[in-house]
């Protein structure tokens, strides 16, 4: 049983120009004016499914139980791709079976999770179109489930369901980790795909002292914290969602070194 | 008699970075705690009343009943343009008389609807100044309509409000119909302004299937959804707004193909 | 005692394509579900603490009391720089102590505050990292406090905080005001810090009348809304915040005159 006010989190690639978005909002407060509606991001890179995945994984664990998570990066809309209800031991997410869950699905293997493809289309907006899955499908799927609508009547349970590849991290010789850059933040920071989890399963005897950061052939010092850092040097830091990242005090490190998605950051281990 | 948890929609070209938008929902809050804020958008290009026109006209109707809806691109504002208040059969819109209600007048035309002129300044925020009637005037009026104020108390109808003029799509020898291309949406589709109940009233025996679409003198397939597209080719589709709309798949019809607002699109009927 | 559905604000520097505002909602709500979210700006130029120090100055009065305005410019991170709380007689106020709160310290000088440093880290999220305070500091603050824990629980009161250096106006030889354009808006308007409370403070017999405008060495007419201007004219408008504001009609000041921040504004006094 769902609470009474439950959370919709929205995750697009629709932009804060375009109408779109409030639409969403305004399908899905049509059918439960209770919801809590909280935008997660609208500025996914257009029709990119892997950063709208990594954004979702990042995020969805600081929701409380049972907040419904709808993903709509949909280049395929309107089309065969079907549309998928996801319920995790804690979350649901509804978005199109294009591999956009595939980080989710990931945090969540080795736990319970449920994979729906939705087809009780008399949930949807009647009269939906071809180009706006977002209003016509999820918004009111989504809706109806916060008001407690059973999951198992959206559709059945699916298990070849897509996923995309994400660059992982690789252990070799034992004591060499590459890895690579997968996204920036807003302040110029580079994260890679090294996780802190990766590390201690890795190389669970080690501590972080023990970790050399080499990127383009030079060391990086490991800190705390930005400000330690000297003002526009290139440093590393553990981040706050458990990643290494190269940042630049003061600067942004994306610009000041012309960081790319896909550079290798590679970690020796002493 | 208004819900108690009425919406109050924002539509405006204030940004995203000062903080006017907040001020809106700051003085809204201040007066009726209970209502419920949806930002349609507040990326309306600067002083562009057309633009505000379109993106409430395709908006509105998606909103529950009672829904309030503020609109604030108003480059007269502290002058001699007057504060509207219109009141349709379903919603309520809030706004400087502009002409920013034009393509709502438009789609209400066939219905009931009527324009009052807010002149109860008691009902404003004390002490306003001339350059933020968004927060000072339209913001409080929508507040305290959303909390059951009688809409006469806020001033009397007229009837000599204004309107802009709105290029409309043109049959002409009965087997031509004239459009243009009247905005773009983030993803770089071309919107038309030639509508599916211009098409079913200007050609009501016909099917989409008789419809040849021509722009710059060649013509561009009809197709169903994008993703049914050849990638990167100019096609077309009838988007989840009814409107015949120029996209490429995978790509910005605008930036590929440089279209431009007034670009014409040109169907000839079979 | 707060009221039940307290208002919490957001101003911050962290844009909206990272999903950092929508955590902080994340974990607001989760620790209580009553809270109105209200975002004032996540654009506040990157680690611009001034910048951010005016936005909140002249919001913050326009929310109702008991409003707790949570202010995340916070580029030491992590580091040394402490938490605050601080509480003015209808506000409160969460953020690094880093200046951040300074033009609200001015604001609020003639009245009671009291800044508090936050160290009863068990209220932060547990396991938080040294990057994003926002979330796991600022954020759960926040939401206790609007929960009704009191304030003295979260620290003790400090008076060596943190101010940053804010450009006042400067009246000499008793005739002469010399301000600063201190920032600009969305519509290219760029605003002095010559405010109308100095003006009546220095020279409280004169009227608005006895004032002439002087940029660049050449006057600029002082007029009471925007459309009074000739288009495209560069003229003056005491602005719905009360400070003196250069604008163009129907276009962008700070582009057409090429304006930048600190460029000198004069008034002479008839």
């Amino acid at each position: 049983m769902l609470d009474k006010k439950p959370i919709i989190t929205l995750t697009t690639d629709f932009g804060l120009k375009d109408p779109f978005a409030g639409l969403m909002k305004a399908v899905i407060l049509g059918i439960n004016p209770e919801a809590k509606l909280i935008d997660i991001t609208h500025n996914i890179s257009r029709h990119n499914v892997f950063e709208a995945s990594q954004v979702l994984a990042m995020s969805y664990k600081y929701f409380p139980p049972a907040t419904i998570h709808a993903a709509v990066v949909d280049p395929g809309v309107g089309g065969a791709r079907r549309p998928l209800l996801v319920i995790t031991e804690d979350h649901y997410f509804i978005g199109p079976d294009n591999g956009i869950f595939t980080a989710v699905f990931e945090k969540e293997q080795s736990g319970f999770f449920k994979v729906l493809n939705i087809t009780a289309s008399h949930y949807f907006l009647p009269m939906s179109g071809s180009t706006f899955h977002g209003r016509d499908v999820f918004a009111p799927v989504a809706a109806w489930l916060s008001k407690g609508v059973d999951s198992h009547k959206f559709g059945k349970q699916i298990t070849d369901y897509h996923k995309i590849s994400i660059p992982s991290p690789v252990l070799s010789d034992g004591d060499t980790i590459k890895g690579e850059v997968v996204s920036f933040d807003n302040f110029g920071n580079a994260i890679s795909n090294i996780t802190l989890e990766f590390l201690s399963k890795s190389r669970p005897a080690d501590s972080l002292s023990n970790f050399k950061i080499i990127f383009r052939d030079r060391r990086v010092p490991l800190l705390n914290y930005y400000s330690e850092a000297k003002d526009h040097s290139l440093c590393a830091v553990i981040n706050s969602f458990g990643r290494l990242e190269l940042f630049a005090n003061k600067d942004s490190a994306a610009e000041k070194f012309d960081i790319r998605i896909g550079d290798g950051v590679i970690i020796t281990i002493a």
